[in-house]
Parts: C-alpha cells; structure tokens; sequence
C-alpha cells in the first residue's frame, strides 16, 4: 500500500448552518422531531426562517465537520461536498479551507443556492435540524477523483449522501477506487430518520464490506436492526460490521469489533450548550487517532475529547485546537 | 409632546459581522492597529477575509446592535439603515425583525453588496475590527421617513455615519426632526480613529445641541479632546455636553452631566469571551432605562449588565433576554 497523502478525506453535504435557540415549543407548533434531521424544500426554508429567532451563520455539514476535527487533531485531510458560486458557498468554501483542509470540488455556478441547515437549539442543549439541501443536490460522480481518494488513508462518508439523487454513486465510486487501493472505508448512519429512509441499503453496505467502519448513536442502530433493545442491536452489529463505535451521550460510547465489546466513557463537560456536531466531532477524533495507529480505545478517548469541545459552544466546529486540547489531556496526538 | 410609538430608534452601517479568533501577531503582520475599526475596500476585505482562520457570521453593526439590545430589554425600537438585496442583506434583515425590531429601508437592488465587518477576536478577548462599508454607503437622507422619526422617544446615531458619503445628511435631516418634535438624539463617538477623522464635526454636534446625549469609551474621550489625561477630557466633556457617559471596560462607567459626575462600577462577568459589542450593548441598556425614566444611575447599570452579558460570548447581540437578566439581578425593567 502506497504511503497516504491525507490521513483522511471526507464526502458529504456541503452546508452552512443557521443556528438559533428557541423553546421546546417551537419544535410542536413546526411539528419537528427533536434531535433528528428533516429534509425542506426552499418553501420550507423561507417559512422556517421566517419563524426563527436571530441567528448565527456558521460552516458546518456532516462530514466537513469531521473533517475540520480531525485537521484541528493535526490530520492532512481532503474534503468532498458541493457548493454554489454565491455567498454562503464562500463562506463554506473560506471556512473549510481556513481550517487547512484541501478542498477542491468545483461550485455549481447556477442551479439551486448553496445548502443551508437550520438547527434550533432548545434549552437543554437538544439540537433539532431542517436542511434544505439545495447546490448539495448537484453532487455527481465525476467530483470524486481517483487520485485524491487513493491518496487517503480513509474515506469518510456520511449516509445524508443518500438523500442527494447522484450522491450515493459518488460514494460507490470513492468506496471501491479506495478499496483497490487498499484504503479504509468509513461510515456515519447520520440521523435516525435517515437510517430509516435507507436502512436495506445500509445494512448492506455494511454487510457487503462496502464500509469497513462504521459509526452511529444509539438512535440510528436501534433504527438500523428496528430493535428498541441495545444489547440486540449491538449484537447485530458485531456480527455485520468489521469495526463500528455506537455514541451514547453522556453514557459515553461503545466500541465493537467481532472479538470485543468495549464501553468508553464520556469526556467530561462544564454545561451542555448546543449539541450539534457531537456526532461529527467524535468521529474527528477517533479516525484522527486510526489514522495515527493509536488503539481503538485512545481513539475513542480522542473522538470523546472532541465531542466535548463542540458541544460547550455554539456550532459544529471547534473553536480552540483539539491538538492542544489532546495534549493538555494527556492524550496521544 | 405627542407620546411615543418606540422607545428608541437607531440610524447606524446595517453590518454583517465575519469573526475569528487569532492570535496577537496577526494584527501585527496585517496592521492593524488591537481595538479599533479601519475602514477597508473590496480589496482589502478578499485579501483580509482569506487569511483568517474559520469565521462565524452574525448580524452587527454599531447602532443595529444598541437598537436590538434595547429590544431585549423590552423597548419597542426601530432601525434605520441599508443593505443590499442579497444573502448578507437578507441575513441582517431576518435578524433585526426576529428581535421585534421595526425594520422598513429599502435594500439596494444592485450596487455594492452587504456591508461585513471582519472582526479579529484575539486571546484577551478584544476585538479588531476592519469594515467594508459596501451598500452601507448608500444610506440616502430619503431613508429617514420624519413620521418614523417623531414617532421615537430617543433618536441614537452612530459616529461611524460619517464615514459613508451621504448618511450624515442623513443623520443631521434626523436630529432635526427629533428636536422639532421635542425627541431627544443621542450619538456615539463610535472609534477613536473615527473621532480623528472627524472630531472638529463631532465636537461641533455636541456643542451646537444637535445631540443631547453622548456615548465615549475613554479612548474616544482622549481622541475627541486630544488630551491623554481622563480628568482633562472629562472637565472639558461637562462644558460641552449636556448628558454623557464614558465607558471604561473593567472601571465601569462615568455619567457625566452639567452639575455632577458620577461613577459605576462594571457588571461582574466569569470570563472575558469577546469585546465585540460592549459599548454597543453599554448603551442600550442606558437608553432603555432612559427611555423608561429611571435615573442616571439606573440606567447606567443596565447599560453595565447588557455589557456583561454580550462579552462573555461571541457575537456583539445577546444571546439571552435581557429583560429576564435584569429581573434576575433586582434592577428596573
């Protein structure tokens, strides 16, 4: 196998999110589920920002979040996603790129605005999102290209890219040139509902060695095996997966192998402020710590330490270096 | 004289804040002079804008930021002031409505687009800030409809108005209206090296009475008086103006009238976040506390809280009700 040029790269939706706090009332009378992720068309961005409290505008996407993580860890690390040539799609494009990643895929200069993710954040912390997916539509094969993706030590990819109607062919494609290169293959299940839209097509992507890695929280593997029993489901997943870590809160996380189930606790908190991007950014850290060849459990340690981080502030990103936060916590970086 | 329709009204550059946190050097290698506001172009602001790290986008702007403050206070407030017709402008306009602020300029459909404010947040938590006027630049005298004005208890305006070509016509057509309706005006001095471009203008307002009230920050003060000494510039501020206050970070605040000047202590605060917003804030709870006829003192503690609160986070708008804070800490709302 040929030496990585990246330790990680990611494809996914390119969005900015519109973050802003609101009572747990606003969710009932927009008849949103909490903590999951909805899909809106422009009609329903305009009426649910329309209803939305000042906001704040900031970078963010599944796996550009994991992937800005993981270059705060100090990763060399590409990323894949969709813009249009107006100015959300500068701001991702200044954003991401600001965060050291490499990030060359060619904004669409006309079609649909660049992708915008409304988060309503409630009092607990809860984070409840409506994307409008818009230029993120426009993701086609012919954005992957073989030689970044064979240049990385992991392929991230995160199961939003079902939604966009090209997008899971650009996630084929980069799966199997990584393989022939003999990379690794990741994947998030990203929201419950989600699962729910995909879930034969997921679990055979898992079960077909499609992925070699697999993330999710409690909510999407319980949505995955239709199963409201954790112990059935990661029994379930031991048996399809290679490698995947389940994400539990505050419980900490689990890491499962064919051979081990393996619980790690949370990284601790002063106050919970906005939970969105814990997902995101723990998967940062634990791909940050593979690609670094550190043990599963010191990678979870890692993706602990960065959920932590995210979720203590207002957006997916982080705000200070997980490098420093790593090496200040004795962790491995 | 006729009772009032809002509390206050604001004339102020409708800005889009673009903040990142850096570190010391960068001023340094930029030249940028920590603490104030320079005035750049398209060029400057690409060349700027790309070599800062990762940024939050929120609505700002001097004035605009006082106005929404005095909003969640419980003022009922309006705003004067332009944007473009474009993904920022629609950005400030949702956000100033979502404050139950009165918001009817008409954005420009074609010209420069939205004004941002690049604003470098470094590890003291002050902020530097470079500001692209852009549309900002053409707030017209036509923008200010007098029925809004005389509909206004107190008129606020920003110093920075002098800087776009045609807004302090502007701002002098509404001092004007504001006084033949009995309304009071108030001004801020906004920056020190605003003051230097235009201090003999500013010292003339005050002078001549087109401003009842001023605002100043010490730097300000020393600029508008070109003296280095506080007691100086204060002697010299009482001859000149009828109400003012000077705000002095951490010493709090000096309310300074014909007969008596007075200080405040500075509201306590955990942690030093962002500067961005403190003298923005300072003032709106002063002249929501005017505005409700509390004393001067009153008045400058709620001006001391609103400033607590919005630099203990990123942003220059508070992120909580300002009205449950002061309830909380026992003061006159």
């Amino acid at each position: 196998m040929a030496s990585s040029r990246y330790d990680v790269l990611g494809i996914g939706n390119a969005i900015v999110d519109v973050i802003a706090r609101a009572e747990d009332d606003f969710l009932l009378r927009h008849g949103m589920h909490k903590g999951g992720m909805a899909l809106i068309d422009e009609a329903g961005a305009q009426k649910i920002y329309g209803a939305m409290g000042q906001a704040v505008e900031i970078s963010g996407g599944s796996a550009a979040n994991t992937i800005v993580g993981a270059a705060s860890f100090g990763a060399r690390a590409a990323f894949v996603g969709k813009v249009k040539n107006d100015a959300l799609g500068w701001v991702f494009q200044h954003d991401i790129r600001a965060a050291g990643i490499a990030y060359d895929t060619k904004p669409a200069d006309d079609g649909p605005s660049t992708a915008r993710c409304f988060v309503i954040v409630t009092p607990d912390g809860e984070r409840t999102m409506n994307t409008y997916l818009g230029a993120a539509q426009d993701l086609h094969p012919e954005d992957v290209e073989a030689e970044q993706i064979t240049a990385a030590a992991i392929i991230y990819l995160e199961g939003y890219l079902w939604d966009p109607p090209h997008a899971k062919e650009a996630f084929r494609k980069a799966a199997k040139i990584a393989h022939g290169a003999g990379r690794q293959v990741a994947l998030t299940l990203s929201d419950a509902f989600c699962v729910d839209r995909y879930r034969a097509e997921f679990l055979d992507l898992i079960k077909n060695g499609t992925v070699d890695i697999v993330f999710a929280n409690e909510r999407e593997l319980h949505s995955l095996y239709q199963t409201a029993d954790f112990d059935t489901a990661v029994k379930a997943l031991r048996a399809d997966a290679r490698l995947a870590v389940c994400t539990r809160s505050e419980k900490g996380c689990v890491i499962v192998t064919r051979e081990h189930v393996e619980a790690v606790p949370a990284h601790p908190i002063k106050r919970l402020v906005d939970a969105t991007g814990a997902g995101d950014l723990f998967a940062a850290g634990f791909l940050f710590g593979l690609a670094r060849g550190v043990d599963h459990r010191s990678a979870a340690k890692l993706g602990a330490l960065a959920a932590a981080e995210v979720i203590q502030h207002i957006g997916a990103r982080p705000e200070v270096s997980l490098k420093s936060l790593a090496q200040q916590s004795g962790l491995p970086v």
